[in-house]
């Protein structure tokens, strides 16, 4: 703050500003400049970064741009006393996520980060695991807005596509096979422990860091006929794919890929976690019968595991074909995470 | 919900779910359908718009892509008892004016949006007063999110410009003449008439329907050596502006344009209003003087007022000149919107 001795009234230091005040107004260029600017890798498309009105980003002639838009906020999607690293990769990993079930590689991303105080050590730590995984994908962050108020985060990350292309969920027909990456129902059973006072074990990396599929997902934009990624639970996503596709969907529960964990909850509690528990970041796909080989051989590949867990049909709607061969039709009840 | 009488222990009705949580997950596919999905115009660049895992946008080639994205928090940006209608034209506003700043053409929209409440009619009013000026700008929603917790908005606009192009803040030169368009100070007038419970008037509008002034940054473009929008109050921004083109600044404040209201204010507060009251959403921008006469021809035929307010020199800071021809260089306070 420079003062003038004419008007020295303007000056006044007793106005101290509140912390988050803070944040927002005087030292949001010191902010800016510390934890983001240079946070992640430079990349050549884009024309101009943080630290103007706008960023300017350059896709390469017939490049199709493919955006997704997350919030996650604090008591909703994750707990207030999170991790800030962890919340930093997951964050990112949802978006990424997005674009990986559109067969896009990730390219730019933006960040709106509402903050209730002016806590550099927790955004230091958020930002180192933001940088982790954007390093990890060569994608870089353009832009964004730094706000006090209630914690939340906003994330939209940018992929590119040839044009033309890209996975959407209803590309799906009656007789394709249904596909999932990974393992299901980890994260809503670290979640159970947690609320629990137990220790999660190697289940909570599972919550808190999740992988997004995006080598899978490239590798798919060639091979599937429809994706989703699996954020709200394998039931609810699988539903969604269904309805875009205007097909009916067959799941053989005991096809499942699970944890060891999971497929002992799975006993007791019908195979909520899996089919409900949501936050899992797999891939969901559908593949014609006659590309299955050229699924299996390209996943060897990259090393990336798969499991077909059942087929479309005609018709709407998902059933559920149990281990004794019985058949349902219901509708499992998802877990209001971080809700009393 | 579809019962299965086999398994009917997940068919609980009795666990009704808090309203917030039904936004998020039940009934998110008929909020978007609702409000979200035909709300704004079709724009034949957009290949995929609402409801997959992301949107899929088209540039022409040779377009380059400016982005940016801006959080409103309740509370801090505005009351929480906000007109929905004025929230959705101003949260909009904002963005748009940065892309006017750039000098890009509006094309495609994500938002975020976080209620703490299904308040369907609460929502149904932002997304009039989001599309309507959506509408006037031809630019489409191609995504969001929409979650519970504390109201905030976060939206991303995303604008087009010829290769190579675009207003950086970093252009000005020692010489340039500054300019700013509208009047200064209106709404932060307004905002100080509300907390002392007094009527704002015409002045009212100005803090809750800020106008983008896009089609004045399409013209800069060709014209101006650097710009900015007015957000945080015009020494403040007029200081980022100074500091990314390494430039000085002298103001007379006798030359900034004010409303009758706020100049009689300023007789009281030596300036704030329009120093460092914000939310005025107008364009700083800087011209060479050879480029003056062509900024008038060209601003005229628009019929888009702009004044000169002083020029740039060599060194830095900003110098005011005050109407008894002192001088000074003092930072005027902010006002802490919203904050006790």
């Amino acid at each position: 703050m420079v003062c003038s001795t004419k008007r020295p009234g303007h000056c006044d230091r007793s106005r101290l500003r509140h912390a988050a005040e803070w944040i927002v107004a005087a030292s949001e260029f010191e902010l800016i400049r510390r934890f983001f600017a240079d946070a992640t890798p430079n990349r050549a498309d884009v024309v101009l970064g943080i630290g103007d009105d706008c960023a300017l980003l350059q896709p390469a002639p017939e490049q199709t741009i493919a955006v997704s838009i997350d919030t996650l906020v604090a008591g909703r999607h994750f707990l207030p006393d999170v991790d800030p690293a962890a919340l930093g990769h997951k964050a990112l990993a949802v978006n990424l996520s997005d674009l990986a079930a559109m067969g896009a590689t990730p390219a730019w991303l933006t960040l709106a980060i509402t903050l209730p105080a002016a806590d550099l050590d927790w955004l230091a730590a958020f930002m180192r695991g933001f940088a982790a995984l954007a390093e990890q994908h060569r994608v870089q962050l353009v832009g964004g807005d730094t706000t006090g108020g209630p914690l939340s985060v906003t994330i939209q990350a940018h992929g590119l596509l040839p044009v033309g292309r890209g996975l959407r969920r209803s590309g799906a027909s009656p007789g394709d096979r249904l596909f999932v990456s990974g393992t299901l129902g980890d994260a809503a059973l670290a979640l159970r422990h947690r609320r629990a006072g137990l220790e999660a074990g190697d289940l909570q990396a599972r919550l808190d860091r999740p992988t997004p599929r995006v080598a899978l997902g490239l590798l798919l934009r060639d091979i599937a006929s429809a994706a989703i990624d699996v954020s709200d639970g394998l039931h609810a996503d699988l539903g969604h794919l269904c309805a875009a596709s205007g097909v009916a969907a067959r799941v053989v529960l005991a096809q499942l890929p699970l944890s060891a964990a999971v497929r002992e909850a799975c006993k007791a509690d019908n195979w909520q976690l899996p089919l409900a528990g949501g936050d899992d970041y797999e891939l969901l796909f559908s593949v014609a019968p006659e590309r299955i080989a050229d699924l299996k051989k390209a996943c060897q590949a990259i090393n990336e595991p798969i499991r077909e867990i059942g087929e479309l049909r005609r018709g709407a709607g998902i059933t559920l074909i149990y281990p004794d061969g019985s058949e349902g039709r219901e509708t499992p009840q998802g877990y209001d995470h971080f809700k009393s």
